[in-house]
């Protein structure tokens, strides 16, 4: 189906929030094979708004739209959609009753709903239908001149809740519509340009509408979505199999995870399941490998700790870095990566360590060891090993990067871990 | 004056980029006092950039639009434009020259430009002004009907410098327009939530359209722009003297910096101007601290480094922690936040040192210490001090706005070191 999003706000007019739901529908509306024409965003004008939605109706066969159903002043999508559609408002009573109920057990102590009508939530325009009834969120549907148009909250969070659980599958269930069966796969790739990651799949794109690949460049990864839309689930299931096996043969371990599966979740499963403990030091990522490794609810579990290491001094001090070995090979060196990675074993008793020390400029850049320059080291119970990687990129991007490939050191060395 | 900003591409409407480019416009115009009555983002099909365009000529006084102007097949802005404008494309040998220069100069060697016709970039519609002409990025202005329609690439770097250097000078001086000189300043503000930001200079707004504030909460920050729009020179700075005091008088020193200063940046600055070597430990920001200075280029100068004492074996063994204190006030306490903070000034050697350990969550809280408690310990060479605050939100949130207080203390105390 062809559609449109339409994104209303000052707010976003004036440039004081960046739009994200629109971003977000035409995501998933194009995963599931639909065809976004255009998206608009208006600012809180009842006329603008109308214009908009007239000229969506004349060309897509669905229309979502966020924001502007809030029960403030600047609140015009409701009254804008009854005056150009010709639906006049008309008044919902168990919208009301849940109001009351929510109020009841939601006080606001401090006057933030002082002065303001809550009651204006309860009008809808005529033909309207909530879309989640036991939710606490507006949002509804119409259906005018047999298109569906979905209203929203402009709220990411409530946006997001809404379209995938009432928006996406009552589209998936239009009468009219071919009916698909979806089967859906997003994967997690890191350490292949979106270039060569093209490459090596792209054999499997096609003009055909039953399967659809979309690349999405997520510095410093890239995902890549598998969308099959078979007429029947058994259809679906066999093609989705199919281009499933080949995208990962295509990227062999390339692909680290799935779905909402982070490098630090997957680490941190991988740590669990084989039961260690890990900690990391870190010179040019300043500690963002450990932050990183933190932002995973529970790693308490597995990640003792570790140490930046930002000074020779305290690579000799905290780490135990010898003198002889940073006077010789310098501070960014395999062997000082080495020694640091021992260093915080010892220190922490983590079972594997992870070290990195490289030039993430702009300055401190030379011939011999470029910006971009990082070395990696490895100590796992049976040995010490380095990795060395050239980046490219600002100093914000190269310390990404960097903390990523840490992560996937770590990775790659658990799931051979015995 | 009146505008319109569309911005072009199927990786737009697919999902596949969250557009970045519209946003940052509005978010400028705005700032210079022009209103944006609507923003449209539409795939590459010529018919739909015709219908945006023409529209947008219909009700805006200007126009602005974004990608699509490059060499490949689906760069289709140029083509879309002569047709619906009836202004066929003419050739510019001057353009044409400066690719020829560039590429002798930039050589690519692996084929990224074969089969592709940079020649296509010396094509304008007829009447098109090139907006830099010594820069290597396509972009050009076209006045039709009197309004100026400004075309810039979809590449968000390359369109912000154009916007910047070229789109927003041009609209200052656009006749009939009142002629208006701009003085403006961000501030960027941390400690207080936005209502209270609001609330605080909110009698410093007005009707009157020769100063303008815009709110802009950038978490944990809030940021607040300051536009003085006066007939003269002279008018707007009086102007900006006058509300950029009682702005700085309403907000104090939760006020940390301007424009582009980070906190890290004014720590850092800071710390260069009174000399001092800072160290960081952490427990529940994980690292977030440490990598925040470090995202600073030169950091090095006055960061020795830091510790992640996740662990409470590491807090002991890396930090010199007393078991006694963690076991009488808990790793959680005011005690154990200022042993953290001496520990790594005695191990880094540096000047002043802050520490934090707090609950992250979503686990671990408890009736006495809830989610959201943190507690940071600071240490100069005269004393040693602590820090408790409440936070709430997500892990992630509470990880970085506890960061950030880190630092907040950090700047507190380097402006009154002596």
């Amino acid at each position: 189906m062809i559609g449109e999003i339409i994104a209303i706000g000052d707010e976003l007019t004036s440039g004081r929030i960046l739009n994200l739901t629109s971003n977000f529908a035409a995501y998933h509306l194009f995963a599931m094979g639909h065809e976004i024409v255009a998206m608009a965003t208006i600012g809180d004008s009842p006329e603008f708004i109308g214009q908009a939605l007239k000229k969506a109706l004349a060309r897509a066969d669905f229309i979502i739209v966020t924001g502007g159903l809030g029960p403030t002043t600047d609140d015009l999508t409701t009254a804008a959609v009854a005056k150009v559609l010709e639906r006049p408002v008309t008044f919902h009573p168990e919208i009301q009753a849940q109001i009351k109920h929510y109020l009841a057990s939601h006080p606001k102590p401090d006057g933030i709903t002082a002065g303001i009508d809550l009651n204006k939530l309860a009008w809808l325009p005529r033909g309207a239908e909530v879309l989640k009834p036991a939710g606490n969120m507006a949002g509804y549907v119409l259906i005018h001149t047999e298109k569906p148009i979905f209203f929203l909250p402009g709220v990411p969070q409530e946006m997001q809740e809404l379209l995938k659980d009432c928006v996406l599958p009552r589209l998936r269930r239009w009468p009219g519509r071919a009916h698909r069966q979806v089967k859906q796969r997003l994967y997690r790739i890191f350490g292949l340009p979106e270039t060569e990651v093209n490459q090596r799949v792209r054999h499997l794109e096609g003009d055909n509408s039953l399967v659809r690949l979309g690349y999405y460049p997520v510095f410093p990864e890239v995902h890549l979505s598998l969308t099959a839309l078979g007429a029947t689930d058994e259809e679906s299931s066999s093609l989705f199999q199919i281009f499933d096996r080949r995208i990962k043969e295509a990227l062999g371990d390339y692909i680290y995870g799935f779905g909402d599966e982070t490098m630090a979740v997957k680490v941190g499963e991988l740590a669990i399941q084989k039961k260690v403990k890990l900690a990391i030091a870190e010179s040019c990522t300043g500690g963002l490998i450990s932050h990183t490794i933190t932002t995973v609810p529970g790693s308490s579990n597995y990640f003792l700790g570790g140490i930046v290491s930002y000074s020779n001094q305290l690579k000799m001090d905290a780490l135990g870095v010898e003198p002889e070995t940073l006077a010789r090979y310098g501070a960014v060196s395999a062997e000082t990566a080495m020694a640091m990675a021992h260093g915080i074993k010892k220190i922490s008793g983590a079972d594997i360590t992870v070290a990195a020390t490289g030039v993430a400029g702009p300055a401190g850049g030379s011939g011999e060891k470029p910006v971009g320059t990082v070395y990696f080291g490895l100590a796992t119970p049976d040995n010490c090993r380095h990795y060395l990687h050239h980046f490219s990129g600002s100093r914000t991007m190269i310390q990404a990067i960097a903390s990523q490939t840490a992560l996937d050191i770590l990775r790659k060395n658990l799931m051979e871990f015995q």
